[in-house]
């Protein structure tokens, strides 16, 4: 099955901003985020209305550094971890932009920026969109766990979930760092239904896309400056690279984790690094997207990659399942 | 704004399939479904996997009335009201098939087949894709708000979540019948809290989406056959009959609502009529995509309608956001 596509029309970033709370602002990548609200608030009252907000902030910040209003933004695709995906039908339905809802867990900026590449490939009529994602720490872990004012010990595969943002505005049209190929994930089954492991269980979902990418492809791994999967951190990161270095030597050099970039692990007790959507989102909009726009990286391949699954999903015993669609970025300065 | 995508290559629906429940199939359009399941459990032992099953069903049946099998579909685009939409990623995740989820309440449906559509039309390697949309009415009640078996009152507003199924599969070319146009919604604020009156949040969507489409086609409302939302239910259709015959008369005589076709009022308790995304999904299967087919019908607008809300937001006081993308079919028969 050919999964590749190239994408017919040309595709560019127009337009970022990342967005981070405390802990973002503290770790290694903190000077390069757009904004960080260092109680995690966002002034708002509460952590579901803050990632809400977060995502509108985001997005602001990224129509700032074009010329653009809402008004000229054709489609907006966005996706979140808050149950019915409300932070994001919540926090961006004032601007009246055309919205479409996706849910890919931590593989939503990935899948995201795909689906708005397809849409702007597809129809004449649309000029520029917008991708946002969001996951904010508190609101989500009182939802897939416990409220963090409880205390619970976390497991030394655990990560701590990211309040972080991206927001993305692509145009048709030739620019500094172009989006030229997309490739859906299958859904692979991460064979564990520990919640607290979600690195481990996404690590095959990794796997299964880049192998499929190159053995497509035909390309040599060494031919791309990076692959930067999502949120494996620490755990799944160290499972990919195992495989990779068995089964596609030479790839394992070229990898990378949002997860493992975000928190200082000395310094901020993150465990096995960052998870949550905003992870991915936010790192290749305050790191991999400056450094392909400057040429200092010329070719990307950029897979979020998701655990599906829910807590009452765990709770009867289901396995999770992962994902990762993939994305190619190419810079203008190295083509 | 232009909204109205006119897709360039021609896209028609190969195969489809509706699977339901003991209360679909003693409702109207009984005889019409593939598939029904008098326990609800389609021999599963919970209700949420019940729910993946139903899907899965779906799915082979809808193969089954083509030449397909899983392999030749490039890429299937999946949604459903589970936290995490874990009914789709947990259900078809064994066919290995490239997959996208999606979030769009009960406009699942619509956004599916739109989506599905922007990419067969921008990627010239799919031929084949599939959509699949469910909604499980024990599983929906005990997650958004009690489980049955507590024997809650429900208000002559609320709606009756359907057990219910449609699975399609698009395929690239000219056929019986054609997508031929789609229009991403915009979130509409429903102007109520109240999670059991989410046909009236809903109606201010669809009066949206259908007032924009014609504003920009220019095409009398009486020149489409039918406009069919998907469950605004009666209090729902009833608000979008007055606004519409107010302020684009005409319309409001082409309109019907799936969520009114699904049951019997005389002999069915659903009160205000049908809700869940698996409402218009099973009733564009089983009942217009037939006499589209047949040249009964020529030219649909179809809206699935969706509510974006989750219990927390409204335990928190948020309103109700409504969501109405649209889709344009055509039968081969009368154009």
């Amino acid at each position: 099955m050919n999964r590749i596509t190239k994408i017919n029309t040309p595709i560019h970033f127009a337009g970022y901003a990342a967005v981070g709370g405390y802990e973002e602002r503290r770790g290694p990548l903190g000077e390069k985020f757009d904004f960080c609200d260092d109680e995690d608030k966002f002034g708002q009252n509460t952590w579901e209305i803050a990632e809400a907000e977060m995502g509108r902030i985001a997005l602001n910040i990224a129509l700032s550094k074009t010329d653009l209003s809402h008004s000229d933004i054709d489609l907006l695709v966005a996706g979140d971890l808050q149950n019915q995906c409300v932070a994001s039908s919540g926090g961006l339905n004032s601007f009246g932009i055309p919205f479409l809802g996706i849910y890919g867990a931590c593989s939503t900026c990935t899948e995201s920026l795909m689906t708005l590449a397809s849409f702007i490939d597809s129809s004449e009529k649309m000029t520029y969109g917008a991708a946002v994602t969001t996951s904010h720490n508190s609101a989500a872990e009182r939802q897939f766990r416990t409220p963090i004012e409880y205390g619970g010990q976390r497991t030394p595969t655990a990560q701590w979930t990211s309040t972080a943002a991206g927001a993305f505005i692509l145009k048709r049209g030739e620019g500094d760092v172009m989006l030229t190929e997309y490739m859906p994930g299958r859904i692979v089954d991460g064979s564990t239904s520990d919640g607290a492991n979600m690195g481990g269980a996404m690590a095959f979902a990794a796997f299964d896309s880049i192998c499929a990418y190159f053995a497509e492809s035909g390309e040599n791994p060494l031919d791309v400056d990076l692959i930067v999967t999502g949120d494996l951190g620490r755990v799944g990161s160290n499972i990919l690279y195992e495989l990779l270095a068995k089964e596609l030597p030479g790839a394992e050099r070229r990898h990378t984790d949002c997860g493992l970039l975000l928190y200082d692990d000395s310094k901020q007790d993150s465990h096995s690094g960052a998870s949550g959507c905003g992870t991915s989102a936010s790192v290749l909009a305050c790191r991999f997207l400056p450094m392909l726009k400057s040429g200092e990286l010329r070719r990307v391949l950029f897979l979020s990659t998701g655990a599906l699954m829910s807590p009452s999903s765990l709770l009867q015993g289901e396995n999770i399942y992962g994902i990762a669609p993939l994305i190619r970025l190419e810079s203008a300065k190295g083509r």
